[in-house]
């Protein structure tokens, strides 16, 4: 079958690689209908993380199960399942506590010489514990918006599970990347009063307003903690959403942050300090992590099939999978937020 | 009158210093009861934090109300009341959110000129939304558990709802000084069922037991780190109350701790380096700070006044106000936990 490999900075390749098959009887492979490209999947990309030449690459799918182990019980051939991007026993204390992404058995999806989602087929791990099926399988339009499930509005949910966010509140998103916007619209779903996001990018400027952002902030660093200070008075934000993992990012979000606010991050921090001090002085609490998505996949899939929330806008450009590498170069040029890929 | 001030490192002197007098109206003058030292105040005492001399120090109390301005309307003159460490309005944003430690309007108690809880009266300022009082005069003997309630046995309580325990829970305490045995104190009327003291120390072992610990845990860093995980199977803590502040304590709570749950920090943080990476990959929170102790006290006033609680037992000394200086070395040097004044 043909799969995205990644060889070396800005070398993404389409690349023959073995089929699939059954390894273990907890497996199932998956012929994917939907893949996309992560913007964790741009730092190898960038050389910005270690590349090992020839590793797969890409973790969201969406996709028909084609073959199940002996011990599979929860899907079966034909059912139409999302693929969170990690792989979770569902046994275990830390799944059964909710954080699948802590799984004490867990395995990675896409990498090394695991198939990802950037394929044709991939064989899932831990079937049981990881893939969730639709009823029926879904029409088409509804696929981009159940692939998100995958990662990125799983992961915006979690950010604003995090940041325990509450009907009423005003929170502040930090970050307009498609998790970013994600959790914009996670924040209004569970009923967030006034929404801002912090973006200077008309685009998605237009996803978060599209999402039910009541404000956006175009400015940075201290400007955008003034915005956000004039906007609540002086007090803050009660939920912040710290969905990029800089210094910079993580400064903006204890700055907005009131007294007794969480900031619920989902951004992989890269050289961040937290401030303690602050923190402590002003009661302000951190949470957050990598995302079990698939513990509130169940919620969000009856969420998108019912169209309450439709995060598959945050799409703005869908390639065959031939085009993998365009896709990438897009993403890397901030052509396009986010790039759905048919095999 | 006489009150507590500090001079050099290691010079805590009784001193002579103006009679507090009402000077705005939402002042209250306290005629106090019993006082005491806290662990923070031998910051200054060793030298750890700058000293101007002559400063006022102490900032723990309860007491008599002895006069009130013109506009207190909580309080009056007779009322034994609890003072907070801290003097908040009340009806700022962040005191109605139940954070008065980061009231708009803070006063601090003791410090500078203000006065403190280590001498013969005290003016209080914010008096109603700073004080609370007792239905009547209690009995002599419930004076150091109320004392406890103006900051150690609160900032435990503070410790434990930041982790969020949750009955059923098996909590760990890092920190064995008074706050942290308070902090177990706090962990067991939550109803945790596993309570993990660390703890070396032999007198501090017995309080903890007292106060409901069901273990104690003598080893610290790695060895302590073993031992916990030995005893949740390897799965950690399902709450963490980080009482000491240090680099070292913060390691240990973030070692210990279970995915998904949250390290509660009351103690001051001194030097740490938090672990954003150890806590992204495990979903680790952490959250605490300046205890808004309160918004505990009517709470923990009536476990106090019932018999439900009685956190006074961390008082191992009780001194005249005049042997202040005693007070200060025995803490200093170990001798004693907490030593409780009597003016």
């Amino acid at each position: 079958m043909r799969a995205a490999t990644i060889h070396a900075p800005f070398d993404v390749r389409l690349s023959e690689v073995p089929d699939p098959v059954i390894e273990k009887p907890t497996d199932a492979v998956v012929k994917i209908v939907a893949g996309c490209i992560c913007g964790s999947d741009l730092w190898p990309y960038r050389g910005e993380n270690a590349i090992t030449p020839g590793s797969r690459i890409g973790h969201e799918m969406v996709g028909l199960v084609e073959e199940i182990g002996a011990d599979v019980r929860t899907v079966r051939p034909g059912d139409f399942v999302v693929v969170p991007f990690v792989a979770s026993d569902g046994t275990c204390p830390n799944c059964l506590a909710g954080y699948q992404s802590v799984c004490q058995n867990i395995v990675g999806i896409g990498g090394g010489q695991h198939d990802g989602g950037q394929g044709e087929y991939a064989r899932i791990p831990w079937a049981d514990g990881t893939l969730v099926a639709t009823p029926e399988v879904p029409d088409d339009e509804l696929v981009p918006s159940l692939l998100t499930l995958s990662d990125v509005m799983g992961t915006g949910w979690h950010a604003a599970r995090s940041a325990r966010v509450r009907a009423g509140d005003t929170v502040v998103v930090v970050g307009d990347g498609a998790v970013g916007l994600c959790g914009v619209l996670a924040a209004v779903r569970m009923g967030a009063e006034r929404v801002v996001a912090l973006s200077r990018h008309e685009p998605r400027q237009k996803i978060a307003r599209d999402f039910g952002a009541t404000h956006i902030v175009a400015e940075r660093g201290d400007a955008a903690r003034d915005a956000i200070l004039e906007l609540t008075d002086g007090v803050g934000a009660d939920a912040v959403l710290e969905c990029v993992g800089t210094d910079q990012s993580f400064r903006t979000a204890f700055a907005i942050a009131r007294a007794g606010a969480t900031v619920g991050f989902v951004g992989i921090p890269h050289g961040v300090e937290v401030p303690a001090r602050t923190m402590f002085s002003r009661n302000i609490g951190l949470a957050g992590g990598v995302a079990p998505t698939r513990a509130y996949l169940p919620e969000l899939m009856k969420d998108v099939l019912t169209g309450a929330i439709e995060p598959g806008l945050v799409f703005d450009q869908e390639l065959p999978l031939a085009d993998v590498a365009d896709g990438y170069k897009s993403m890397h040029e901030r052509r396009a937020i986010k790039t759905l890929l048919r095999p």
